[in-house]
Parts: C-alpha cells; structure tokens; sequence
C-alpha cells in the first residue's frame, strides 16, 4: 500500500499546489477594493460582485492556514491580509457581529442574522493571527468568537422568524461548527473556558444530535429542544455531508483530547451516514433526505454538492489512518473515484461544485455565493496530509 | 376546431371534477381540529400536519369560488367554511398579518413576515364573503388587504434582513399578486381606492418591471428602486412561469377595463417568455433564469415545476381567445401535451408538482408546503371556461 499511499498523496498534492491554489490566487483578488471576488466562472470570469461573509472569512483562514503549515510564502500572507483587512473595516456592525453580505466596495447588503459569519470570522483572524503575531487580529478573532457564544442558544436572534410560540427546536449546524472551531482557536481561549465549550458541543452532537435509533445511527439535524425527536420538516431532515463531516472534526478533538472512544464512534457514524445517503442508483452521496423517507421541502435534496463528498474523504481517510477499519479505505476508493471523475473540471482549474442527480454540472460557476476557496483546498490537503501519513507509517 | 374545443374543454372539466377536487374534499380537511392538511403524498396520505397559511387560503379561495361560479354544492361550501373558521380564528396576529404557518392545533410557528399569506387570506375571505353573504367574512377580506396596502412598501418590514445602507431594491412579485387580487375582491373595496390600486399595479407590472432592453422585451423579478435594471443576484434574477402569470392577470383586467392594448401588450410578453424559458433540449419551462445567462443561486432553477406550466397554459387559451394569434395557439398544445404527459399522475389523483429537467418526478408529493389545492385545480377551471368560449364561437 505504501506506493498507493504515496501516489495519491502527490494526486491530492498537485491538485491543490498545482491547480486550485494559483486559481483562487489569480482570479478572486479584488485588489482594487480590497477582498475576494468568489462568484467566479468556470473559467475564472468574476460573474458578480457582491462580498460574503462565509466565503471572505473561510479565503482569510485558507491562506494564513497554508501559511501556518506548509510553507511561509508572501503571496499567501498578502493574501489573506487582503481579506482580513477588508473585514476588519467593513465586516461587522462595530460590535462584532459579522454581517452576512457587503456590495464590493464593503457597503452591508445583508445583516449579521447568520452565526456562521461569525464562526469563519473567528476562524479567519485566529489564524492569520497565528501567522503575523498581530495582537489586533487576535483581539478581532476573540471578539467574533465571544459573540458566538453569547449567541449560541439564540443564533438567529431579532433575524428569527419563528414565533414565539412556536415549537422550541435547536440545530445541530452550530455546535457541529464549534466543535471545529474550538481547536482552531485553542490559543486565544482561556483553557477552562475552552474546554467546557468542547464538552458543551461533543456532548451535544455525539449524545443528543446522534440517535441509535434513527435507521442505523444517524445524527439528525433538529431536535425539539427537550433533546426529543421531532415529527416536522425540520425534525425529519437529515444532512448526510453535514453528519460526515462532523465526524471528521470529532476525530480531530478524539486525537487531541487522546479519547480514542470518541474517534470509534465518530467513524461508526460516518460509515452509517455514508451507506444511508449513498446514491444507489446513480451514485454519490444525496444532500438531503427525510428520515422517515417522506417528501423533502428542499427541492435539491438529490443532487451531488462538492463539499459532501470532499468532507467525505477526509473523514474516510481520518477514519482509516486511526482505526485501520478496512470499511474506511474501501468506501475511500470508491468516493475518491467518484468525486475526482464528476467534480473536478478537466478543462479549467478548481472543481465544479453542484452536480444534479446524475453527476452532471448543474451550474458551471467555481465559486458563488456559498461556494468559495475553502471546501476544495481545505480537503485536498487534509486527504494529502492524511496520505502521507499513511505512506510514512506503512 | 369547434369539436376540438369542446373535447378539450370536456378533458379539462373532467378532470377538475372526477380527479382533482375529489381528492382534496377526501384527503385535505381536517376535521378534528379545522383547516387542511396540504402535505399530501403521492396517493393522498399525510405526511406532516403542519398548515400554511398561504395554501390554507388559497383551498379557502378554491371550494368558494367553486361554489360561486360552478354550482351551489353544499360540500363546497362546507370545505370552504372549516378553513375559513381555522383562519379566522388562528390566522393572524390579532391586528390581521396573517401568520406564514401554523402547527396542526393552530399554534402560530412562523411569523407574519411573508405578505403573501395576507393576500390569500383576503381573496379567501372575500370570495367566501360573497358565497355566504357574511359581513364579518368581508370585513376580516378588508382588513387582510389593508394590512396589504399598509405594507406595500416595505412588506418584509422587520423581518427583513437587509441591511439599511443596502441598495434598495423593489420586487415585481407584489404589484403582480395586487392585479389579480383587485379584481377579486373588487365588491368590497372602494371604487377609487380600487381604481388607484390597480392603476399603481399594472404601471409597475407593464412599464417597470417590463424591460423592453432585456432579451426579447421580459419582466424582471427585481429592479433598483430608482427602476433602473441592476446587475446582482436578485436583479438578475427572471422567472418564466412569474411572467406569464402576470399575463393572465393583466388579460384579466384588459377584459374588464376595456383596455386591448393591454392585452396585447400582455400577449406579446407571455409568448416572449415562453420562448425564452423553454428548455429546448428537454422540453417544458425553466423554473429561474439569469436575464444576463449567469450562473444562478437557485440550486432548483432548472427544475419543472407544475403551476408555471399550467398558468402558461391559462395564460396562452385566454390569450388566443382574446386575439387570436395563432402562435399562442400552437404554444398551448405544445405545453398541453407536455403538462399531461409528465405532471398528471397515471396511478393516483392529483398531479406532480416538481420534476427534474428531465422531466421526471422529483417528489412524490401532490401536496407539500407550497403546492395546495389551488393551481392545478384554478387551472383546469380556467383552461375549461377558456376552450368552452372558444367552443361556442366556433
């Protein structure tokens, strides 16, 4: 296996060296107002404008993360100083509530009613804080961080449009999200601070999202807030790349915290999610599906998203470097054939990223408004650094 | 023609009277707690309780003015009655923003931040006002549509999300609902009141959101507030089954004003928009467009979906019955035979309500949180009505 594992190193390598970094470098620079462009074409053509703030905070950490780990480069420094700095003046209300869309020149568009900005604001600015020492970028990713958590029991705040009678629900996005993010920011945190946090949300995805009982143990993505199952759209609704991909972050806190029951169980989940949202007829995995197997109110539920199967590897990949489990290599061939025959784009770089049913391009865009330099890059490394690890251990 | 006319028309009332109401008189009302269920599999069986506001209205709006225009049917009345009663007594806020939904028992769950559910309130409320003779029915229609009026200019109000240094924008889908709700409700309101509103409606619908500049003269679904085209994601944005919709509704209102050069106006627009968002490779209408062939945000947008393709049918029999152009003609069994052959279900009642480009059903569902009884049914009484006009002048 040894040469395997060193050949597809090099693939994953490559392609993230080679092809989808100089992409992001080349076209989504806006070097006139500062930022990243991220609706691009297939070709890298800027189709439109409009700043978000998911997508500018998660470029800021791609860069000052290649930074960190690969390699001290300027180009990547500057980089993802353009980004950080566009977010520092424009970003947030004054108070640290990242907004969720700015017009090019930085100008809100939309307000701060998504916590995820916020999440990938904290991220980008740990990061980069990381990378130049700057106290302010560390003060800016403590300050976006500490909004989360007084956000966390109300995300959506004044922006909810549930009643207040409504059926009290909570979702599994958040902590899922926080459970990432804890170790990104590991230095800034207070460690006791930092820790009930962790436990907070592993408690929260791994005892009360995940559910024995739903087909063969699945984490769902809305509970009622009792931690119940709940029998509406939102209660039955499950996100298989969503599930995969916490598992990966869950064996990152397993290896970290050294709690090798926390990585078995994260791969048994991630085996179980894969074998319920596998596509049996045409492949691939499904972006939504009903755990009652009733009718979706997400009319894309069929389709084929890039990110669910790039996550998707690297959890399989985690998987099998941790466990040996045989099951986490075979599925890795076969995702890994997959998604390198329908996603990536053989004539321009970076890869598409909305496939219908089938496996064929529904849109042609690399980079849009929720698709930006993250999920591609972030797993081609992560699959490479994980590749090599298993080259070097066998 | 005139025997084609009539077996056509023959097809159409059959099938409105022997498939489709049946099924929603037998499977739709909630008779333990009032109101319906809309979220109907493909054989009829609930799937989830949850009521919308805008499909509870709309079935309201439906079984009334079947009763009014068709036949004095009892049951009609009765169905009409019990959503009405659930309306009226769990709808709305108290001051009448109708709620957008409601858990089985009637507890609000999502807020009134979607004006449309007081659209449809007031045009169930005033068609059933008219089959009782209720005043307090008319009363609760009038006050539904002042809260309308109230809101016209802003109607998100504070559930919206953006931000107010945003550029402002103005949507095409409100002054289009305007049009056809005015003549609905035309006995309650005040002549000039009503005269002022539908003059404010259709300049919007035919001299701003019409753009003679964009492709073959079609109506965008945003524009700057100034009325000049903008060039984001919204403003971008066209939807061929909105367009031709707002056709009919204008024919509508060229009928009762004695206006033809509306019609023809609203002829031209609809077959434009036809060509336009008909999918040459695959047949039938795309769900979204990008006015500049952009990439879309709308993961669904090349999806099929089963009220653009019956108000396009509406839309092409009024529009050959009003001036006879033979391409509306030619259009209309054209997507006849297309909407019969892929959004009627052979096995059970009712019709399909999204399919992929292909064609092929997407959901199972006949009913769901957007698809009621209401388009299939409104359609195939119109398409009636229309080929039996034609039928008797032949």
């Amino acid at each position: 296996m040894k040469e395997k594992f060193k050949q597809l190193a090099q693939q994953y390598k490559s392609e993230l060296l080679d092809n989808v970094i100089p992409f992001w470098l080349e076209k989504s620079l806006d070097k006139e107002f500062g930022g990243y462009f991220t609706c691009l074409d297939r070709d890298g053509t800027v189709f439109d404008t409009d700043k978000f703030v998911w997508l500018q905070g998660r470029e800021v950490w791609m860069f000052a993360f290649l930074y960190n780990h690969l390699e001290k480069k300027q180009e990547w420094l500057d980089a993802a100083i353009l980004g950080a700095e566009f977010l520092r003046e424009h970003g947030h209300d004054g108070e640290y509530n990242f907004y969720f869309s700015l017009s090019r020149d930085g100008t809100p568009q939309v307000e701060p009613y998504n916590i995820f900005s916020n999440t990938f604001a904290a991220m980008a600015f740990g990061q980069l804080s990381i990378a130049t020492g700057s106290r302010e970028y560390a003060e800016i990713a403590k300050k976006a961080f500490d909004r989360v958590v007084a956000r966390f029991d109300n995300p959506k705040g004044r922006w909810s449009k549930a009643s207040p009678k409504a059926r009290p629900m909570k979702a599994f996005a958040l902590p899922m999200i926080v459970c990432n993010l804890a170790l990104e920011i590991e230095p800034l945190i207070e460690p006791e601070f930092l820790k009930n946090a962790i436990e907070k949300s592993v408690h929260l995805v791994m005892d009360e999202f995940y559910r024995p009982e739903v087909g063969p143990g699945l984490i769902v993505e809305h509970l009622n807030s009792d931690g119940t199952l709940a029998d509406n759209m939102d209660g039955r609704l499950l996100n298989p790349g969503h599930m995969i991909e916490s598992t990966w972050f869950m064996m990152d806190l397993g290896e970290r915290l050294n709690r090798p029951e926390l990585i078995e169980k994260a791969v048994k989940i991630s085996l179980n999610a894969l074998e319920y949202g596998w596509d049996e007829k045409y492949d691939g995995i499904f972006y939504f599906m009903d755990r009652l197997g009733r009718p979706l109110q997400q009319l894309e539920w069929d389709q084929k998203l890039w990110w669910v199967h790039i996550e998707t590897l690297i959890a399989l990949l985690k998987g099998y470097r941790l466990t040996k489990n045989p099951k986490c290599w075979e599925w890795f061939e076969r995702v890994h054939a997959y998604a390198w025959s329908h996603f990536k784009d053989e004539k321009y770089p970076e890869w598409f990223g909305y496939l219908n049913r089938r496996g064929e391009p529904l849109l042609s865009l690399k980079g849009g408004k929720w698709k930006g330099c993250f999920h591609v890059p972030r797993g081609l490394y992560q699959c490479w650094r994980q590749l090599e690890m298993l080259a070097n251990e066998a």
